[in-house]
C-alpha cells in the first residue's frame, strides 16, 4: 500500500492562478488546476471549438448540449489530451483558426469531451439521475428522449471531427474507447443490484467506464506526434492507471462529509442505490444484520431518513472509505511509475502531480 | 403526381425464390426479396458478420443484440449498401473468409446496419415501445438502460468496423449520417405533440431519422469501387428518396387494413401517439370537432377503445392515406429518376424495382 500525504492547501480558489513550477512539487494543492492553467491557451481553443463543433440547425441540440457543457466539471480528459500532446512536443501553432494543422490537438481534446458528455447524458438517462454536478440534469430539464438522442448527436460529431482531423490512429482509439465505456456500462448493470459482486469485478467495470477514456485521451498525444510506442504505452498506462485512481476516489469522496464544494451533496451514490466500493467493502465485512441493512438501502432501495447516517458509521465502521482511498492511492502510484520511461519535463512532472491530486482532492 | 400500379401477387411467401429478371419487371411482386435473393451469398456472408462482431465479454450485449438482430426486418439498409457495390462492379471475393479485401462491401454493409439497430434501440426507448416487430421491444425485455448501452456499443462498434476497413471517405458517410439521424430524430422530439406540424417540417424529420441512412448506404458502393462522382451522387439521390417513400409508405400502413402479415398490429403509431403524414393531412383537412378529437388522442393521448375506428375513418373521409401513398409515389419516382445518369443492368432495373416495392407493398 502506498501512503500518500494529504494536501493541506487550498482547493478551487487557485484555480487559473499562476504557480511556479518549484511551488506545485512542494505542494500540489489542485494540481489539475495548475496544468490546466498552463495549458489555458489551449483549453481555451478546446472550449470554443466544443461550443463551436456542438451547434445544429435543430435549436434544442445546442439548448441542451450548453446545459451539460456550461455545468463545467473538470476538463480533465481534454485536460490529457492537450497535455500529453504538448508533453510530447506537439507545436504551438499560433492563435486559434479552426481546424488547421497546429490545431489537431484541441480538435481531438474536443472530440475525447463530446464523447465523454455523451456518456454522462446517458448515464443520467440509466441512472435516472435527477442531478449533476449540482445542477439539474439534462433529462431532469430535458426529458430523456432528448438526453439520448442529443447523446448520440455528440456522439457522431466526435466522429465526424475525427474523420476531418484524418488519423485513422487516432479514430482506432477512440472508436475502441467508445465500445469499452459501453461494455462496462452494460457490465455494471449486472453488477448494479448485487452486493456480492467482487471486488474485481467492480474494478472491470471501472475499468471500462471511467479508465478507457482517460488511457484514450492520453494516448493521443504521442500519436499525433509519432513518439516511439514505448512512449504510446507509458502514456497510455498512466490515463488507464489515473482514470482508476480518478473514479475510486469519487466513490470514496460521494460518502466524504467534505463535500460541500464538489457541487455533488453527500450521498448521491447511496440514494441511487449504486454500488460502489466503499459499500462492496463494507457489505463484505458486515455482520448479518449489516447485511441486511444494505441489502434494503441499495438492492431494494427502499432508504428512509436515517439510513444515510446509519450507512456513513457502518462504512467508517469498517474502514472502508480509507481502504477504497488505499487502492486509488496504488493505482496513482501505478500511474506515476508508468511515466518512468518519458523524458522528464515540466509536464511529466505536472501529470505526476495530477495522479497525486487525484487522490488527494477533497471534492 | 405519380400513378403506380398496385402490386396483386403474394408477399413474404416468394422470399428467397428465384425470379428470373423478366418476371420481376412484369410484377414487381416482391422486388426487395427477389433483389435479396440474387445477393444470397453477400447477405448470408453479413449475417454472418452481423452475428461475429456484435460479441463481446459482457454477455447481456449479445444476447439483447440478438433479440433485436433476430427479430429480422427486411434488412433493406445492408441489402442496398451490398447492391450499390455489385451494380458498380465490387469483385467477387469467393467465399466468406472474414475482413479480407473481397469483403468490404459485406463489412460495411454489417456497419450500416449496426447503425439502424443501434438508433432502433434508442427509438424504442424514446417512444417507450412496447412492441417492435410485433415482438416484445428490447427495451421490453432488458430495461430502457440495456437498451441505451447496448445501442451505443453497437454505434461504437460499427465505427470500429469501418476503422479496420480503412476508408476515412466511408467514415466520413456515415459519421454525417449518424449525425443527421440523431437531429432527425430531435426535430421529431419536437413536433411530436404539434398537431400544427407543416408537411415540410414533417418531411424533414423522415428526411434526417429514415433518408440519411438510405442514402448512405447506397452511396458507400460506388465509393468503394471509385466510381465518378456522378454516380455517386446519382445512388446517394437514389437513396435519399427510397428513404422517403419507405418512411411514408410505412406511416400509410400503419393505418392500413392490410396490416396483418407486418407483425406490427394497425395503429401501432396512433396509439403512441405519432405525429405522421396521415395524421397531419387529417387534422389539417378536419373540422373543430375532428381537431378536437386529433388533440385528445395524439397530443394529449388520452384514448379510449373507440378512438381507432374513429381514426381510421376519419383519415378514409379526407383522403389521407391516399395522399400520403400518392407523396411516397413522388419519392419513388424521383429515386427511380436518379438512376437515370447510370449505365442500365440487371441490378439498375432490380433498384428501379426496388423502388416501386417500396410503395406499392402491402406490409
Amino acid at each position: 500500500m502506498v501512503t500518500m500525504s494529504v494536501a493541506q492547501s487550498s482547493r478551487e480558489s487557485d484555480l487559473g492562478a499562476a504557480v511556479s513550477f518549484a511551488e506545485q512539487i512542494q505542494a500540489p494543492a489542485n494540481a489539475l488546476a495548475e496544468l490546466s492553467a498552463r495549458l489555458a491557451d489551449d483549453l481555451a481553443d478546446c472550449n470554443r471549438t466544443i461550443v463551436e463543433r456542438m451547434q445544429s440547425p435543430v435549436p434544442l441540440i445546442p439548448r441542451l448540449a450548453a446545459h451539460i457543457v456550461a455545468a463545467g466539471g473538470k476538463r480533465i480528459r481534454p485536460v490529457l489530451t492537450l497535455a500529453s500532446a504538448r508533453m510530447c512536443g506537439y507545436p504551438d501553432g499560433g492563435s486559434w483558426a479552426g481546424n488547421r494543422p497546429g490545431n489537431r490537438h484541441v480538435q481531438l481534446a474536443a472530440c475525447v469531451e463530446f464523447i465523454h458528455t455523451a456518456t454522462l447524458l446517458h448515464d443520467d438517462v440509466v441512472d435516472e439521475s435527477a442531478l449533476r454536478r449540482g445542477l439539474a440534469s439534462a433529462n431532469a430539464v430535458f426529458g430523456n428522449q432528448a438526453s439520448v438522442l442529443v447523446g448520440d448527436f455528440l456522439f457522431a460529431r466526435a466522429f465526424q471531427m475525427m474523420v476531418a482531423d484524418g488519423s485513422l490512429r487516432v479514430l482506432a482509439i477512440l472508436s475502441e474507447a467508445a465500445a469499452t465505456i459501453a461494455e462496462g456500462e452494460v457490465l455494471q448493470l449486472a453488477t448494479q443490484n448485487d452486493l456480492a459482486t467482487p471486488e474485481g469485478r467492480y474494478l472491470e467495470v471501472i475499468q471500462g467506464k471511467t479508465a478507457a477514456l482517460f488511457a484514450a485521451a492520453c494516448r493521443i498525444g504521442p500519436v499525433l506526434t509519432g513518439r516511439p510506442e514505448t512512449e504510446e504505452e507509458a502514456l497510455t498506462l498512466y490515463g488507464r492507471n489515473l482514470g482508476m485512481a480518478f473514479q475510486l476516489t469519487d466513490d470514496a469522496l460521494d460518502y466524504s462529509a467534505d463535500q460541500a464544494a464538489l457541487g455533488k451533496t453527500v450521498g448521491d451514490d447511496f440514494r441511487e442505490g449504486k454500488v460502489t466500493l466503499p459499500v462492496l467493502l463494507a457489505f463484505a465485512a458486515g455482520d448479518t444484520a449489516e447485511q441486511g441493512f444494505w441489502r434494503r438501502v441499495i438492492e431494494e432501495r427502499a432508504q428512509c431518513e436515517d439510513d444515510l447516517p446509519r450507512a456513513l458509521s457502518l462504512l467508517e465502521r469498517h474502514g472502508a472509505i480509507a481502504a477504497t482511498i488505499g487502492r486509488a492511492a496504488e493505482f496513482a502510484r501505478a500511474a506515476q511509475d508508468a511515466l518512468a520511461v518519458l523524458p522528464p519535463s515540466p509536464w511529466r512532472a505536472s501529470l505526476a502531480a495530477v495522479a497525486e491530486f487525484a487522490v488527494n482532492r477533497r471534492s
